[in-house]
């Protein structure tokens, strides 16, 4: 027989830099699912964590327990292999819209849980949510239909998915101990793996709109989260992206959702060319771990057939009809958007564009109504900054920089005062940036992770 | 105006190793005397500060800000110094008994507000309590006039009194934040300097049975308690004391204040010489600092006489009596001890009392029935153990070592089994341990600490 475990041994344990074992992690991981160990005793256990640390068996081990702390999805009865992208969070980051009908375009199951817009950051569910009638909240067994039907879905987290990490995560926001590799690594993957995923495509945000800013943090995630979920049995890649401007040329909800249309139906904007590019890439490799191609250069031409034959615009307009999104709004997306208020920012100088603060963007894009402070809030689907000019650009003062919709005028007052003090201007040209940074797999992971 | 103060600010910046003001460590405590900080921020910040270490300002702010945190005992009525003695605990530890009517009777006022039994260690409170009919829970008002009467008063605190330690106490038990000097210091000090002291004298415990084994943390705790005490406004001295065996002759409860009325009545047994000799020493320091005596010789020797003419004598059996005892117990102690079982242990072996590990006889103690292992559990009041022999006597087998008293048979078998264990014999006699070592003032503790 097993000796019981108290919890004040254990947090005792890791407080002494000690590791836990995958035994006394699950006893933890429960207690929080369960309600049964205070909210003091984990805060605890967070905080010795995040000062001491915590090992690779012990992130793998916290990663599973999470993951199968509550229901879990099991797409196995889909016949197909089950391929999904998690992205770590930005500014103007859609590539949900197109890399999942993409990827089912090409013969891959996406099941798609996502979150939503807090801070700086947008959320696919909100975007989503503001096609008319589109629901996110559906059952499994809804889920599972769509999936059948469609290829792809994108939908909120049941209540009974990996109810420790909701435990776990509010109580990290108040108590100080978010910003911990291992700790933001079971979160994400916890709720990722509990869709039954094969695969998964990391994309690990890094800059100035990263909730990682620097690279070397950035690279030791990615490399933590591809170790620990081939680990727990899930083929993953990870590729460290540039998020030192907005993604494409929209941040906000409707807005976002039509720049996707845009590309799905086959227009190329120049300021959308960084998410198409970055769509493919990811998409592609979606595609090449789903097994679909053996070659990640041969993976990323089906995807960009998949875009320009139109097959992911008619898996995308299918899902959302099976959500009960209203397709109307695609007759005409100009029409559909109806802004409560609206405003063109011009150039307050001549020169380049040096540098945007893209935390700062987010914070404005969030101030135009277009995200939410703290959880719970509404969001105003119309609100969200159309950029006209990227980093890099030449610009003549006068020139439109961006276009900013949002609830009242009082709402775009406090959004042009942010966005305006995240601009620099430069006499000469700013050095180019790669879109794609390192690409993480199992082998390099894990020797990223064991050189210290 | 001054900016608001987040508590999660509070926990990150600790976190990160810096040091909170004075006005961020009162809104903590604030927070937690009103409840109105959740625990679970509570606990993550003395985690943070446990694994980070408190400055030696931070543990004064928060020694005054706990202090001060609900109602406090205001001495200056009395028209006398009012200086109390603490002891970090121990087994067998009585001295309360002895040098509260010592200083009161060379003239000091001893308003002391003490504890109960936990763990390992027994509590004044408790053994007071077998005096049939002796209240400990008395009002600030009847404190006070207990004090008028008869110099010296020895009470539990009141609900009102050091509301922050109730909760932050409870909770750093559970969340393995107890062990931390900081933390300790300004437990101990917050409830001691609530009675409004003038001076005070601390027993700081070194040795198998003080909760800090190890001479250099007991000495860096004296220090700490010493130089944060006096910068609260408090004249303090520490001494640090032997504990690595029991102190006197008995550990329980009547049987304690049995050993106590017998030395004020001018027995001087030998097995209780220890606890003598400490204990007019420590009165000897209280009274020296209620300046009563310009050296502490003089106050040595005016603390003996207490004991010798009687007088200490007179002021306990005032002060019992005037706390509600029945002073009848005290025609016949022996008589008056009715334990359910009892059990008289013979040495095993011949040889020296090499060694006696006091924590395990401490547990001996409380598994007879005479103390507690969680908060609230009653406590038997005539059981315990006396002890035959001391450290360094040589023992011939079947000679007795001691006599256990118990609430039954089965409490006498455990108890058997730890205070066997707790004993080492060996043929040679060990090396004397001194009873008094290192004495901590002011300036002798602030350059121990400025030492790092």
């Amino acid at each position: 027989m097993e000796t019981p475990l108290h919890t004040v041994d254990l947090i005792r344990k890791k407080r002494d830099s000690g590791a836990l074992s995958p035994r006394e992690i699950e006893f933890l991981v429960a207690g929080a699912a369960k309600e049964s160990i205070p909210l003091e005793q984990l805060s605890a256990w967070l905080m010795a964590s995040w000062l001491n640390g915590l090992t690779l068996d012990e992130v793998r081990a916290l990663t599973v327990a999470m993951r199968d702390s509550g229901e879990k999805f099991d797409p196995s009865g889909l016949g197909k292999i089950a391929v999904d992208k998690h992205s770590t969070g930005g500014v103007g980051d859609k590539t949900s819209f197109l890399v999942a009908p993409i990827a089912a375009a090409c013969g891959v199951a996406v099941p798609m849980i996502s979150g939503r817009a807090l801070g700086h950051t947008g959320g696919t569910l909100d975007k989503l949510e503001s096609i008319p009638g589109y629901r996110t909240a559906l059952s499994l067994a809804e889920f599972e239909s769509v999936l059948r039907k469609c290829g792809a879905s994108i939908v909120s987290q049941t209540p009974k998915l990996v109810p420790a990490d909701r435990v776990l995560y509010a109580l990290r926001d108040h108590t100080a101990t978010v910003e911990n590799a291992g700790l933001i690594c079971a979160s994400i993957l916890s709720k990722k793996l509990a869709a039954g995923l094969n695969a998964l495509v990391l994309d690990v945000k890094t800059g100035s709109g990263a909730f990682l800013r620097k690279r070397e943090d950035s690279e030791f995630l990615a490399a933590l989260m591809v170790a620990t979920a081939e680990a727990a049995g899930t083929r993953t890649v990870a590729l460290l992206t540039d998020m030192d401007q907005p993604l494409g040329r929209t941040a906000g909800n409707w807005i976002e959702v039509a720049e996707c249309f845009d590309l799905l139906r086959g227009q190329r904007p120049y300021e959308s060319e960084d998410l198409r590019a970055l769509s493919v890439t990811l998409a592609g490799w979606m595609i090449h771990l789903g097994n679909k191609a053996a070659a990640i250069q041969e993976a990323e031409k089906l995807a960009e057939q998949a875009l320009v034959n139109g097959s992911a615009l008619a898996i995308f307009l299918k899902m959302v009809e099976a959500q009960g999104g209203d397709l109307r709004v695609f007759d005409n997306p100009a029409a559909a958007h109806k802004p409560a208020a609206m405003r063109v920012l011009k150039a307050w100088e001549s020169g380049y564009i040096a540098a945007m603060d893209t935390m700062e963007i987010g914070w404005a894009v969030q101030r135009t109504g277009a995200g939410r402070e703290k959880a719970g809030e509404p969001v105003d689907p119309h609100a969200g900054i159309v950029f006209h000019a990227r980093r890099g650009a030449r610009i003549e003062q006068g020139q439109p920089l961006a276009t900013l919709y949002g609830t009242s005028e009082a709402h775009l007052d406090e959004a042009e005062t942010l966005f305006k003090a995240a601009i620099r201007f430069s006499h000469e040209a700013p050095a180019a940036v790669p879109l794609i940074g390192k690409i993480f797999t199992r082998k390099n992971a894990e020797v990223f992770l064991a050189r210290g």
